[in-house]
């Protein structure tokens, strides 16, 4: 079971004691020349996932475990360091480094649901976003009008008939005072201070021929500091010849599509629930996407199977928008279709989000030759800088190369330059670090304010990522209606419905990342006001 | 002059020392009140351009210079922590704070060269760029290897038989130590002073909302400075709502190509000679090009409606890469075929650089409704930008506006912003000012060097641009061997049947504005050895 508990909580009590490294069974005489540190590493992380080491626990001292081991201090330091960087342990000064993230358990439906708050009063409550007034001469609070220059919703709203472009995009145009919608994380946090100077010292770094046209696969440095943050926080071993930048996950998509379209492909397996976005992407790509169930243990691998598909897109670590994780048997079965000649696409798209579990191994890190891995910073840092990579097998690279090549000839260099200087530094570690304080915060508060608005609905997902899922079963509205009449009270959210492709039982997908506790309390009890007229 | 020399080179010897203030003749009285330690930082700034300070010189300490000009030594730590971070300065230790680097000299892209370098011999010439090794662990001096990872250059250089991908980005790759390619600007020049106090400010006023997913068409500021710019420089009245952002040029024929075909187009008509790179755009974007002969007055367009082509491409303010105007004739024929349905798509790639004659105006100030015209950045400030701007028919701009949205969901937003303030604050104008001197004395330069040089070459179209074409009328080689044979002695140029669609007289395409006037000169020389050696 997963707790959503602060490990802060556990604070009080004194974390039980770990003696050294016995406990772990630790013989160094294992390790390999050359990567001890990797190895003592990935042997904590082993005892963390398997229990041996409970959240809570302490790990030995350092110089304790270094004396036991006949390793240098430094050795150990590091471990616990990276392992720190991961998010699975902290240093809790005086009490020691302690474990901090539960093993791996299933995100099973109905989450965790927290005690009740007091009910909010119903009534109009007054708006504090919309009448906010922005520099530089946006529109919305978006800023962003719909595609095309359409009205922002077509008639009955962007939830109605009649929407020009994809529906995502005209309701981001729809302002509102509260935003719900999933994908976005707290971007309040975004490092302005430590991005400007980055960026100052990357220009002042810079040759004239660096402000030339770069290469199309993206800088070196920053491909490098892509595997370098991979192999730390996503467990994936990669060469930077192997990394290919590009202006997010979106893009990655189109580019595959396009690749794999001329290699013969023609249909893609797609989550349903999944993104709606995604399916859009690929299906703009001419490939047809083919729906394959998810349950409680991930994609449904007996459907894909019979489904013929010749690849699928999926999102392994927390499945959009379910939240479920794809277990260890399904794991094992969508890598043996893939050994057999299918190709898997992983969007990773909020791995780096986790709160109540050990990080979810990526595919790519099992079966580099058969997955394609798509990665990005929007939730990272920001959806505005339009920055990540795709790595894939190595008979496609050549392709994908030249597909990013003639997208644009390549990603703008001077952001590239930033943000690897930003990994390398461990400056984006420390962001991580803040931000995922803050949105564990929120999603506790989201819990609550769900727990205590919105009677009868079943969570789903909460353990990870920047939004969960609620259902209402059984519920014989719509919930497109629950959705606009969210809308009308203010409060934007996406309508499951929107990501599935087979009918279900109604539900929402909120996001709870970007903004404040109080507005998240807000938002859900107009939410709740909104099911209210809808019973 | 520039000075590309590390300091390194110089850190064994002792800094000379610096002894105060005198040696500076710093007046204290002659700062603005409130603004001592800008003033201080912009004096020792001015004293490092102008060789006061040089490179390896040793500042004052800290409490020594505040001491003598009577100021806190908080200000002078300021004023030198303001030179460490632009790089000017470095401290070292107790060896003090010492000049590192001269401020934003003209740095060649090919390194420092001694004016009137003697005539160099034509064996192999040591190469100064390949060997430097750079920060960030970049490659090559483009930081561009071949696309795909192939080797740099296939079999026979980039201008021979077993060329993998395309041939432009092949030559990229390839070390050279001076580098005559067209279409690079004098980068040197990049503001980066104004573009990261831009940055600052639009960091300091941005909301957390704009750091989310922004409007795929660009941002509405951007746009609106756009229309500004081009209402200025290019005679064109558009209204933001028809701007597109895109990522430079080759993205927006990207995204044409892909409309285009979608509404039944099969065929373009490209100008020949013509840019390479725009037809392998149009080509990957599955349209078939249809040449059409460019002689004196432009582009031939009795040839383009006897084609039968839907649409044609064309660079009608400087053709590329013959440096002819399209004439007033030509002009009105083309606009009566597009009246009567074709589609003009207009590269106006370098219509801001011009010396010896009149703005040209662009057609799509003429024809709003049957042109549709391109623009970027990357011959104004930098290609690494990527970013540009795209006008089209109204009737094509929902769809162009899709295509970009699922390119990459739209161009970062920082670097929109930034320019959107270097646009309207007339920084940017000031910057083209500037340049266009630079440029000039480079065309001049290299005029003078090609007559000495290159006897038997015309020249042709210096009248505008970065470039110029040479062709040697009659001669019985072939310029790629030309070609080949300036790279062997370090010269990086294109041959002008790249850019040749059917066979003609063997030619060169050099650009002359990114490397300095002795770099020129020098390049010329080594181009007249090369020219020897085959005839």
């Amino acid at each position: 079971m997963d707790s959503a508990e602060e490990p802060r909580s556990k604070g009080s009590k004194r974390p039980e004691s770990v003696s050294g490294s016995d406990f772990l069974q630790l013989d160094i005489g294992q390790a390999p020349p050359g990567g001890r540190t990797e190895w003592l590493t990935a042997r904590i992380r082993a005892a963390i996932a398997d229990g041996t080491l409970p959240v809570g626990s302490r790990l030995p001292a350092g110089r304790v475990l270094a004396a036991e081991l006949g390793v240098s201090r430094g050795l150990v330091t590091e471990a616990y360091r990276r392992l720190t960087d991961a998010g699975q342990v902290a240093g809790r000064g005086r009490a020691g480094t302690i474990v901090v993230a539960a093993p791996l358990a299933p995100a099973g439906p109905g989450g965790p649901v927290t005690p009740a708050a007091p009910r909010l009063p119903g009534a109009a409550v007054p708006s504090r976003r919309a009448g906010r007034v922005r520099p530089g001469g946006q529109e919305g609070p978006e800023g962003l009008p719909g595609p095309a220059g359409s009205s922002p919703a077509g008639p009955g709203g962007p939830f109605g008939p009649g929407v020009a472009g994809p529906v995502v995009d005209v309701l981001r145009g729809v302002p509102c005072r509260i935003d719900l919608s999933p994908g976005v994380p707290d971007l309040t946090a975004f490092p302005r201070t430590a991005w400007l100077q980055a960026e100052r010292r990357v220009l002042a770094g810079l040759t004239a021929a660096d402000f030339g046209y770069g290469n199309p696969q993206g800088a070196p440095a920053l491909r490098s500091a892509v595997t370098g943050w991979l192999a730390r926080n996503r467990g994936i071993r990669a060469d930077p010849d192997e990394v290919v930048v590009v202006a997010g996950v979106a893009q990655a998509l189109g580019l595959l599509a396009h690749v794999l379209r001329e290699d013969g492909v023609r249909r893609v397996a797609v989550e349903d629930p999944g993104s709606l976005g995604a399916r859009q992407q690929l299906e703009y790509g001419r490939l047809e996407t083919v729906p394959v169930p998810v349950d409680g243990s991930g994609l449904d691998t007996a459907a894909l199977r019979a489904g013929g598909a010749g690849a699928v897109l999926l999102t392994p670590a927390h499945q959009f928008p379910t939240g479920v994780v794809l277990d260890g048997e399904r794991r094992r079965e969508l890598l043996g279709w893939a050994a057999a000649g299918g190709l898997v696409i992983e969007d990773d798209y909020d791995a780096e989000h986790r709160y109540d579990r050990a990080p979810v191994p990526a595919l790519r890190a099992l079966l580099p030759d058969g997955v394609c891995y798509a990665g990005s910073v929007s939730k990272l840092l920001a959806p505005a800088l339009r920055l990540g990579w795709l790595l894939v097998p190595s008979r496609l690279r050549d392709a994908v190369v030249a597909a990013k090549r003639y997208a644009d000839l390549g990603n703008p260099v001077l952001a590239q330059l930033v943000l690897a200087r930003l990994m390398d530094s461990g400056e984006l570690e420390r962001h991580l670090r803040f931000v995922r304080r803050r949105h564990r915060r929120r999603r506790d508060a989201m819990l609550r304010a769900i727990a205590a608005h919105l009677p009868g609905a079943r969570v789903h997902g909460a353990a990870a990522g920047l939004h969960l899922m609620v259902t209402f079963d059984g519920a014989a509205f719509e919930d497109t209606a629950l959705a606009a009449a969210a809308l009308a009270l203010g409060v934007k959210t996406h309508p499951l419905s929107w990501h599935r492709i087979r009918p279900g039982a109604p539900g929402l997908v909120l996001g709870y990342a970007a903004g404040p506790p109080g507005e998240l309390e807000e938002g859900a009890a107009l939410l709740g006001q909104a099911l209210d007229g809808l019973r």
